[in-house]
Formats: structure tokens, sequence, C-alpha cells
């Protein structure tokens, strides 16, 4: 349930926030450009651009950071961008099915083909009203693209090849995140000997992850999509340039003293030790704040790291505040719950959650506000 | 991200579907009245009635069920309810702030008052223009209501009680979902003791693990949550006449073949033993499909039930289908992820998750269907 639309601006006094800073995120792709020494740069911007917003999120990398190029995943995101964007190259990712290629013509947006059935049904299409299309060649994550046994038969279908206007060949590394694993090396001389076939065709194989993986992994274009909202996409260290752009501020409800053996939560699954003072926020699992962080996870408050105690609940946390004076601490105070202070790797490290799952889960409570 | 204000509906063919069945959930409503020998039963609606939609799930269960009170959140998610349902009794259970108590009046909305603070804040305001108000005694959640010794000052203010309407006074359980934790007897304890002291006021202890727990836990009105949308709050059986009211059906993407020793999506954490047919399904993490399903997740396609295989990706799963006859299912085949064959149970079995963080986790991108 969005409030945006339905509930005045004065209500949203009392609802948690999500700021989102867009100078920060046309930051990060500028540094994913420099980290490309110049290459194309696309966006990932499926899934909302990761929860983050695509209505806000990909006119600024559009207008402000010259972006041209965009993956979303389904053909209803991609109309939705095309309403956004009118002149951007939009990407489908799920590929093409029978029933939606009058709406891929309709709006201008090129299929990534995933396997021959679809190859054969874009190459139906007459050619002066077809987009260009993504030929993806599967390496090895065994998701989506041409299987090694269809890449063969394709790359030898030479009037194939010919009548598709092919902008892009792509595939997709399994463990990018993992510099030392084999998998990176074995799938980027898959991809290589793929491209000496298409020569005159830009190639993608980097994510995030492969960007940091250095510039053999480069080819023509990159697909950032974690490291343009903030997150690391590897298990090495985070490029020091880049930016959080966003923060999760929830409010304190109430604060109350509770004694040695008293419990917090559904369950009692944490008990004080000893005299402790009890904040309750206004955040929980149904805000994308997972059960993952019972009794683990950490929130800021005025300048302090704080504990959560107890079990998440649907619409509340309790915060162990003992420790940060609660004399300075009251109802309504804000507390961060993700953002500069708590990141999304730390978020990621107490409660064994992928980043990128703590970010897209950030829901529609919120009250947004984009700087 | 919703699609359905600003994408046509024959989009909505290439997206995964979240099917709500209304009567079903009247059904299980009826069925907490028959629990509860025809106590006032309320209707949880917070966090947009469990994720379930409560632009509609609210107005079927005040004009096809007769429920008359309402429990939300926040002000905000009253407002929105208000807008809804100009005749309901509306709680808001996260209390009320200052700024908040004009919208409160305007609205006719209820504060559930947690702290003498906000009784006082309440008792300022004029009575003519006052709503009635719910009073909150923790007995042991230690999250919000009245601490024992606020209760103490409170039942000893005769002057705040009468000037205040108080049309309910309630507690929460902390562990009503195990019948044989002692604290369900302690907490029932405390609350009769406080109930003594207001006999003219209806009294609400029981959520709906509470409704299982016997008619000791029921008093004037009970508030039932998770068993209307079909969920077992009680580590007991299910209640047998529950009903499911809901079915999230995504589209097999594409079906590959692979050999021995091949693995299946990011950080390749499946490998096949022997030659498998994976289907990759358009559903992710994105779409509340936690990662807690990587490797152990089912889901249902046609008659057969069948294993997640690797880690589940933003927008997708993969799917071993080799036991279910894979001539028989193909490209944009419906698989069910959750619903009447995989259950919140057994979902929550499998992922360890809480059922309430399953069905609250539903997100925006399915097309909703509600019959």
């Amino acid at each position: 349930m969005s409030f945006g639309d339905s509930v005045p601006d004065y209500l949203h006094d009392c609802l948690a926030t999500l700021t989102i800073d867009l100078s920060s995120i046309i930051h990060n792709y500028q540094h994913c450009l420099q980290l490309t020494g110049g290459k194309e740069c696309a966006a990932m911007v499926k899934a909302d651009a990761y929860g983050m917003g695509i209505a806000h999120v990909a006119p600024a990398l559009f207008h402000k950071a010259n972006c041209r190029t965009f993956f979303v995943a389904s053909l209803a995101e991609a109309v939705k961008l095309r309403q956004i964007l009118p002149e951007a190259i939009i990407y489908v990712l799920n590929g093409v099915f029978s029933g939606q290629v009058v709406y891929f013509i309709k709006n201008n947006l090129r299929p990534v083909l995933n396997d021959l059935t679809q190859a054969a049904l874009w190459q139906a299409i007459s050619a002066e009203n077809r987009p260009a299309c993504a030929i993806h060649f599967d390496t090895g994550i065994n998701r989506l693209g041409l299987s090694p046994m269809d890449t063969t038969q394709f790359i030898n279908d030479v009037s194939l090849r010919k009548e598709l206007d092919i902008s892009l060949i792509m595939s997709h590394l399994a463990c990018a995140d993992d510099p030392d694993n084999p998998m990176n090396a074995r799938q980027l001389a898959d991809f290589e000997a793929i491209t000496q076939n298409f020569p005159d065709i830009p190639a993608s194989l980097a994510n995030s992850g492969g960007i940091l993986l250095g510039p053999d992994y480069h080819f023509d274009l990159v697909r950032p999509g974690l490291l343009i909202f903030g997150g690391n996409p590897s298990k090495g260290a985070m490029p020091k340039n880049i930016k959080v752009p966003f923060q999760i501020l929830g409010k304190i409800l109430q604060i109350r003293t509770i004694g040695t053996g008293q419990s917090v939560g559904y369950g009692a699954t944490w008990t004080a030790k000893q005299p402790r003072h009890i904040a309750t926020i206004n955040i929980g699992y149904a805000d994308g704040y997972p059960q993952m962080f019972n009794n683990c996870g950490w929130v800021y408050i005025k300048g302090t790291k704080l504990p959560v105690v107890g079990r998440v609940s649907m619409d509340m946390i309790g915060v162990d505040i003992t420790d940060a004076n609660p004399q300075e601490i009251g109802p309504e105070c804000d507390v961060e719950l993700l953002g500069p202070h708590i990141t999304l790797e730390m978020a990621s490290e107490v409660s064994t959650l992928s980043q990128y799952e703590i970010l897209t889960g950030v829901r529609e409570r919120y009250r947004r506000i984009y700087i």
C-alpha cells in the first residue's frame, strides 16, 4: 500500500521515511564509468530500480548522467519505463513470448532472446517494424540464455544471425561476488570464444561484481545494479568512492524500563539480565525489516549504535537504548535502520541475508523523499 | 511498483499473479466467530491487510460479514481505511502523538493509548470532539502499552478514567502460538485482574493464537489476523475449517536440460548429480519469495510438487522439473509458489520463516485478481 497518492503530506510526519539521494546514485554510476575506463555503462533498474523507485532513478541517470541503456526483468516493467523515458534503449531480460510481440514493437523494446524459439519468434517479425535485440548465451549460471548446444546452432545459422538486428550479445556471471572462484575464468573464456563469432556486435558480461573483477570482464558494455545503489557486490573490499544513497528512518513510539528477567517481544526470545531501557520503533517485517534481524540487528540513534532485542514484529521492533543516555531520547525520535551508519554490508553480515535482498525488501509504507 | 494503474491489462498476461478469494477470507472470519461463540470479532488489517489488500479485504468483511471493528498500525493506514469505510470503528495500535490529534478527530479514529502521556494528550481534547479510545495494558510483551506501574496509576486516577470515553481495554499475548507456554496463563491472570477495575468496558486479549487457546482468552472482543488470511497461528494443528484464500502463480520462462556436474544459479550452490530438466520461473526475492527458500523451497506444477534448486534470484528461481514429465510442461506454464498446495505452514517449515513474514512479504509486481 503506497500512501503517496491518497494520504495528505502532513500525515507522513508520523510515518517512517525512506530518503533517497539521487545525486549519490548518479555519483555511483559515474564511478562505474571510471572503473571501466569509459566503456558503455548501462543501468539495471529491474524490481523498481532495486526498490529505490524507477520513476525517479531512471530519469536521473538518463538526464543527469547520460545513461542511455537500461535493463528490466519483465515486459510490464519495460512499458512502465518507456512511459518515463521515451528515448532510452530498454532491454527486457525475461525474453519475449508470442502474445507479447505487439507490445515490444509498439513500445520499441528490445528483448533479450534466451532460446532459439524466441529467436525464431523475433525473426518472424517484418524487419521494418522490429526493434533490435540482444542474444543471451548461457555460460554456466543455467538460468536464462542459449544453452551450449543452442549456442552452436545459433552461431552456425548465418541467415538467422544476419536477419536479426542484434545490438548486443551477453552472458551472466554466476560467482562474480567471489574473485577467487574459478567459475569466473571459465565463464570468461567461454564468452570470449562466443564473441569471436560476432566481431562487429557489442558484447556484455559484467554485472556489478563483474566490473570489480577487472578489465578482462568489461567487454563493450557493463550492467551495474547494486554498485549504483551503494552495495558491495564483492566479497572483497568496497570501492572507496561508492556512496550510500539511501537512509531509512523509523520513529520511537514508546520507551519503557524493564526489570531483570523480563522479556521483550513475541516468543519471549530476549530476556533482560539487568534493568534496561527499551524503545519500540515503528518499523517491522511488513516494512522489509526481516525477522533475520531478530536479536541481532543494529540501529543508530543520536550518534550511538544500539541493538535490536527480541523478535521483529510485523510493524515494530524493540531496541535496547540503555547505552545511549536515554535522557536524550524520547518518543518520535528518529532511528536509522539502514543508511550511512547501518550499511547494507553491516546489515547483511548480522542477518546473513544478501545485500540485494535487504535492499529490494524495502517496502511501501515509508514516506519517500527524493533529494 | 504497482502495475495496476499504469500498465494495460493485457500486459498482465506476462506477469505472475496473486489471486485472492474474498469469500474464503469471509469464511475464515465467520469461523473465528464460531470459535468464540459469537463474541465480537474485529479484524486486524494492518500492513495492507497482511499484504492481501486492505481496499478489498476490509469492505468485504464489513459489508458481507458484518465486521464492524478494525485495527491498523498507523494513523496513515487508518486514514486510508476511513476513506474506504466511512462507518467502521477503527483503532490505531501505534497510539497518538500531539501532531496527530487533529487527524484522529477529523477522521473519527480511536487511538489505542499506550502510555500516560498519550492518555493525558487525549484527555486534553474537548469531550464533544473526541472519539472514544482503547487503553492498552502491557502484560509482558514489553512492546507497547501501559507498564505495570503506569497501569496502577491509571487505575487509581478515577477522574482520568471517567473523562476518557474508553470503549475497549486490551492487552497482547507474547506466546499465543505456543499453548504450553506458561507465559499465556501469567498474562491471562494479569489481564483478568486489570479487567476487574473496568467492569463496564469491553475487554480484548486474543489475537489469532489467543482464539485457539480457548474461551478463557476470548473476553468480549477477539482480534484475529493470520487466521482470517489462512495461516496457522499455533504450533498445534490448524483448525480444519480455515481455507487458504490466496494463490501465487508464477510462469515458466525457459526450460533447459543440464548435465551431471552442472550448477544452477548464483554461487553455484546446487549441482546436478545426474542429467536434470530445470525450469526458470519469473518470481524472485524482489517479489517476496525470500532467499530462505534457496535449495529448499517447493512449488507445484501440473499436479506435482517440485523442488527449488539453487539460490533464489531477484526476479527468478530454478525448479527441477525432471520428476514431472517435462513433456507436459513448457514455457508460460503456471507454477504455484504459495496457495492451496504450497501452504503457509509448509513454506514456513522449509524456510524457517514465520507464516506472517511470508504472507506480508508478498510484493507489488504481481497482477492481483480478486474473486
